[in-house]
């Protein structure tokens, strides 16, 4: 009975899965702002679980293989945290030792929807999830791939306006300053990005705009995640991929329009992620077992 | 004796390279405008080497892996050729019926790099090409990757500033429309990027300005791709890397700069290129051998 647990940006969702990787149980609490009450949080979720075989964790932000963090721009205090030997340490106080493995909470969600999901037998494929900010995982060749110190698909980050909006990392002009939720919110003046379709739906004209330039900025990020590693399958998450077509029919347009090459090749199907804001849970789940098989 | 040959944006050069991989031999053409004379060209380059056992071409623009030509930016007529089963029936008309092998110029460049040149022994390498415009490769966990259709590596053409300068691909804000040295040579007014360097050496102002700006947008399209695909190293090819460290000291200071993250991470190493123009060419011949043996 494996634990997973996503750290969101708003709440901490854990999952338990049987062996068939069914769900069979879940919980979530807020998500808090500091090293300690993460801890707190991580402990006090895994034991509302009734015995948990092993634990996985999908962290918001750099995590190396060592389950050390690296950087998160939403939990700022927990910078070069070794979390993992810290959460370990706190579970055996209790007499839970079980393995404990954390990574990249993108990665858990690409995981999770590569193995039981819209990824499901497709051997190249980028993950996309379009939330508070943007999160990326890869599976290349028919694996999974973390980058050489697993810091990989932090494409929220990669910048598609040069000297453009500030982003909460420090720099200027990244993709999820223009194609998140909370970009789409922010363009329409809206409270969040499900509200601007809203408000776009009713005709209001610079929720309207707004949408229209966030569908286009999503598809310019695709594209040049198409140009850069043409993968087969684009499966986009987050709470906006609920939107359906209404989301994926300009986005797929946008994205043949500005597709180097587009009209001489195939453009990468883009399908709508099928574990919902379970994904990265699930995928947690399951990072125990495969990092104790050695499979990639 | 294996034939390769690197079809560039004004030369087509061809090598021959012995069992041990040491090129033994090379000739170069100007690099026709059109598929007839390309062809001719391919053909005459290759007859000119003595008893070759096999050829592999290094094409600019999107190759299939059938040897069909997706698109070309700097070959506009070549558009959806089955440029390998041409080259392969012209040479059989001549009596060479040897193995043929056509892949992407870039995508050649970085074999030969990987296997021997800057990048030997690395599992996680990108290859950035700054030429008349920008190429690049990959290699994933050991293996040579090029997409599920063969077109990846298209970084020159990932936007880095959206509705930026109009590209010859049709789109703008391509990243090789600030970070090529046609591009560098066009912000400095000169007629090539080295003549940009030595504007800039000589104190003016202009070429300084541009040659800060390049460095920096090379900076912000490398930092992308690292944010995207966390490589252990990218080796930096094209004519401009034989201004050492020149170009490669205030690259690398940008690249810390705006990477996301790198106070609390390793930054790849960047390192040159060892093949120098002939890179493209060496790969290129060691396409066919790799392909008939199965590796990726």
């Amino acid at each position: 009975m494996r634990v997973g647990i996503d750290i969101g940006g708003t709440k901490c969702l854990g999952v338990m899965l049987d062996p068939e990787g069914e769900v069979v149980a879940e919980a979530r609490v807020p998500t808090p702002s500091t090293t300690l009450t993460l801890l707190d949080v991580l402990v006090d979720l895994t034991t509302r679980f009734d015995q948990p075989s092993s634990l996985g964790v999908g962290f918001p932000g750099l995590m190396n293989s060592n389950g050390e963090v690296g950087a998160s721009a939403h939990l700022g205090e927990v910078q070069s945290e070794p979390l993992r030997a810290r959460l370990a340490a706190r579970l055996h106080d209790l007499d839970f030792d079980f393995p404990v493995v954390i990574d990249n909470d993108a990665t858990a969600a690409t995981l999770a929807e590569w193995k039981v999901g819209a990824g499901r037998g497709v051997d190249d494929l980028v993950m996309v999830t379009l939330g508070t900010g943007i999160g990326g995982g890869f599976v290349f060749g028919g694996r999974l791939y973390r980058g050489a110190r697993g810091y990989a698909g932090e494409i929220g980050h990669a910048v598609i306006v040069l000297d453009g909006r500030p982003c909460p990392c420090g720099r200027r002009g990244c993709w999820e300053r223009y194609a998140s939720g909370t970009a789409l919110a922010e363009a329409a003046g809206t409270a969040t990005g499900e509200d601007a379709v809203v408000a776009a739906r009713a005709g209001d004209p610079a929720a309207m705009r707004a949408f229209a330039d966030f569908t286009r900025a999503v598809a310019i990020g695709l594209a040049n995640l198409v140009n850069i590693v043409d993968p087969a399958v684009i499966v986009l998450g987050g709470g906006l991929i609920e939107l359906g077509d209404e989301l994926l029919e300009p986005v797929r347009a946008d994205l043949a329009a500005v597709l180097y090459g587009a009209e001489h090749r195939a453009i990468p199907r883009i399908v709508p992620a099928e574990l919902g804001e379970r994904a990265g849970a699930i995928g947690a789940a399951m990072l125990p077992e495969r990092q104790s098989t050695g499979s990639r």
